[in-house]
């Protein structure tokens, strides 16, 4: 274990891999190589990119790699696919556009599938975005293929999420998707050529202001008037200055990836997003909420699992008394609930 | 608690909504509630809809409702939001196509939002479509938004599941959703008078060939070629007759909910399931794992609750001390998690 770690803070990509791989199949003593390494982290800046499949999450992804490797980054990528095991290969084809940089050694690409277990997978992507920390990565990529409830957990895990839109991606009322606000840090609507662009920006700004003060945010557009037309969120402030104390109200920035058009300005307001975190109290705030939310999700997991491992047949005879409608499902979960806290 | 047991027994509908409010908001003595209720279950056959956004889930839902009303059942319908209490309104808009039933007092139609914890969803579900079991519904559709991960889940709950497709909805890789084969009892492919209908029925038919191969499954229309166009499904059987013993192959229908075309073939494909579930040894068997697949789920979140509840101050602790690197994420949740056991 102590040579694996050694390995991995020596910036071994091999190691490296070999960790990843240890972490997502959570073998034996995976555990004890990640509390090795933890003091070897803290330094990456974890950036989540999600959206709807097809608004080309792949593509900006490619172009902000780039761009960090072009400022001497190195760059840590964990897709994540939560997929069945027969179609993680297809949907490994979509990531193909990112091959380009599957020759540069100071890229590490490295896939991650759920493995059943529900908030597995949020687990795994953060565990494997901590190896990448440690083998250097200035920044690591946490990318996922959809928006399920699943795929906004893994990004509670990052410091800074952009969630990537595209005009026209089916019904406006359902493209603005549950959960998707209290995560997004910055929107990027990309395919900006596309027609409806326009609309697509009014809704997330009335989405953001709307929001805002649903969460108690700063944003006070909304109290303005009652019209959308009306509603306008405030310009984002302080990308190249000092990050501003106050609420963050997420950017949106238009962009299209192909041609690399206004990928410059995205990575400014990313980055912007990254020192109000730190550098301001309501950042910090932020940060320990998060920490706060991964602890629960943490605690979840782990109670499950040792649950599932301790209670195997009582669990399996339950469900069939159950089925026989020998006894309610709510008393028999009260009473394995009982025999798993009385070990 | 006696008394809203026996009304609801009795099928008053105001009894019913007020517990089902009850049981989604997780008041204090819901769940006295759902067990003195569990006897008086058990009659309603639980039919899960689920698909991609715009693929006609709700029309088609629709259609099926009307079919079994004309056929004297009473139907309960949860409408499964995983939604933001911003976006509740919004999605609800999709939910007038429902309107017609809504004056049909032997159509009970109840919205479910999640409440922030994980799984919390598919628990609410599965409750209240128990509620609404006792209530005296012969049939109980749940119906979901899209197809994340929370959203599979909650079909679990369900004895049959239908997953509505429409032809050209995004890319072919990523139409096929992961996990939605384990979950698919019944494919629909709507909207088929649109082009590309004959290659979405193909992608499925290959998917539940692969699917059937790596899952252990009857079919072996796999093993006799290597390439796409010669894996075939076989025919759906006893749609009419008696269940046939073995494993279920999801059959795919074919239809037009708008234009009611295809929606009859659909139902009894969807009865003929029921039918397997309830008269083959493979049924039950698929019964008694559904059983313990809630059972852990339901144990999860309760040992959740309970943790987080007891642990409260402990876990903000937990968290300040990891945010200021005193203690690494990992040794910090085996410290929780021994002190929750402990107590």
């Amino acid at each position: 274990v102590l040579e694996l770690t050694r390995r991995i803070l020596d910036g071994e990509v091999r190691a490296t891999a070999r960790v990843c791989r240890m972490v997502d199949d959570r073998v034996e003593g995976h555990r004890e190589i990640l509390k090795e390494l933890y003091p070897g982290t803290g330094s990456a800046w974890v950036l989540g990119i999600t959206g709807n499949p097809g608004a080309g999450k792949s593509t900006l992804t490619d172009r902000l790699i780039q761009r960090f490797r072009l400022g001497g980054t190195r760059v840590g990528v964990v897709a994540v696919d939560p997929t069945s095991p027969f179609t993680g290969g297809a949907i490994l084809g979509d990531r193909i556009r990112m091959q380009q940089h599957f020759e540069d050694p100071e890229v590490f690409i490295r896939s991650v599938a759920t493995r059943g277990a529900l908030g597995g997978l949020s687990r795994s992507a953060a565990d494997i975005a901590r190896v990448l920390d440690a083998w250097g990565a200035g920044v690591v990529i946490v990318e996922t293929v959809g928006v399920g409830q699943d795929e906004l957990e893994v990004t509670r895990a990052a410091h800074t999420t952009l969630v990537v839109m595209a005009p026209g991606m089916g019904d406006d009322v359902q493209a603005i998707k549950a959960g998707i606000l209290e995560c997004a840090d910055v929107f990027a609507v990309n395919k900006a050529d596309r027609e409806g662009v326009q609309a697509t920006v009014r809704d997330l700004e009335l989405m953001i202001a709307l929001g805002s003060n649903l969460l108690g945010g700063a944003s006070t557009a909304g109290k303005r008037g009652h019209s959308a037309a009306a509603v306008r969120v405030p310009k984002p402030t302080g990308a190249q200055g000092e990050p501003v104390e106050g609420p963050w109200t997420p950017p949106i920035v238009e962009c299209i990836a192909t041609r690399d058009h206004g990928t410059g300005e995205l990575r400014e307001r990313l980055e912007a997003h990254r020192a109000w975190l730190g550098g301001t109290d309501a950042g910090r705030a932020r940060r320990i909420e998060r920490q706060k939310e991964q602890m629960v999700a943490s605690l979840r997991d782990t109670l499950v699992q040792e649950a599932a491992a301790e209670l195997g047949q009582a669990i399996d005879e339950a469900a069939r008394r159950v089925e026989a409608r020998e006894i309610d499902p709510y008393s028999a979960a009260d009473e394995l609930i009982a025999q798993f806290r009385a070990r």
